[in-house]
């Protein structure tokens, strides 16, 4: 048990788990987002689902897309695409040993811009609010790519 | 190389690497489960996929969606969104150096509830099947995460 | 520090790491490709992404869904539902000790067969182009499974 502890007795790595783990948290809570709009909307994608709010023909109209589960349905997709670079390359970048003061800003900056992408994206802000807020997180992600290729490189 | 190998010498990182393994594959028997039901149902997203099956619009009436490759697909998607955090939470729970037993408890409810996710999804089983399966292995990641901030939260 | 620089001295650490970020950046790139072809197709799926275009009924009509954008968003979620995988099951791999030449074989052989998947699935290339480049990748991640569960396996 004593390598992984002392693995983690080190501040970037630290830093690491604490963004790492805000980021996936704030991912996963864009599934109970898209069940309230489903329920407030009455839009669902499985018949099983409807099965409460009546039986044939008068369950199946809620079998239905609507714009603001679409909505929700996009920002979490969105999420996967720019949090799943962020946690690999994040944690090689990490292994890497950069300053602790680079590294924290990477991680906070990348957190923030997630965050106000989901605002702008659910609210929803006026353009390009939402293509800024993607933007940061895309340009933070490419330097620590930059930084791992520049530590690691072995084709 | 004896770095590494010693750093897997630790039960709870071979009980990590064994369950998210096992809910990777999970994940990726999806895309031979989609392509069975876009075969059989003949129902394709892609002109070139149809190729084989005749020449302009009588390959073209393959082009469109089907409810059972849209399930499939769903299911797809919702292993991704559930197992992502899974991946990285997991890992950083793992090197946090939780006890043994409390971890293979978090790792084999979350395998579980993807799996009978899987099955609740594609039968389909009648609600709350679904959402009670996913919603367990919500909880057991929500639960890693608690352990992970406790153990390292540095903002 | 000194314990994560020393975990990355280490030439099967330092291919992942490459190899893993040549992926992770090919799947960033469907992103602005994605816009680019939004742009040119001016094809949105958010009211105010046309905000730009005209106001009103006039902007209405770029909320719609173009061949082009579809297929770059299908090539862009193969890619997190193949890239994921790779991500978790080549870095539980790389901790298991294997063999430099035998790492360097599969994480090459990924790399190459994710790279020729976008050509296939952009230009697009007749079947079973696209098709084979993906069951390459797939079939490499299913060895390194079985790698990671024949050294680790812990239930």
């Amino acid at each position: 048990m004593a390598k992984l502890t002392q693995l983690i007795d080190n501040e970037v790595f630290w830093a690491y788990a604490t963004y790492t783990t805000i980021v996936l948290l704030k991912m996963m809570l864009m599934s109970p987002v898209t069940a309230y709009f489903r329920i407030t909307r009455k839009a669902f994608a499985n018949p099983e689902d409807t099965a409460s709010l009546g039986k044939g023909e008068s369950a199946k109209k809620f079998l239905r897309t609507d714009p603001d589960v679409e909505r929700v349905r996009r920002g979490h997709l969105n999420d996967l695409e720019n949090i799943v670079p962020f946690l690999g390359i994040g944690l090689l970048y990490t292994l890497c040993g950069p300053e602790l003061s680079s590294a924290l800003l990477h991680f906070r900056i990348f957190a923030g811009s997630r965050i106000l992408h989901t605002f702008a994206y659910l609210i929803p802000l006026p353009q390009p609010s939402r293509g800024l807020s993607w933007a940061v997180g895309y340009v933070v992600t490419i330097s620590m790519a930059y930084q791992v290729l520049k530590t690691a490189l072995y084709l």
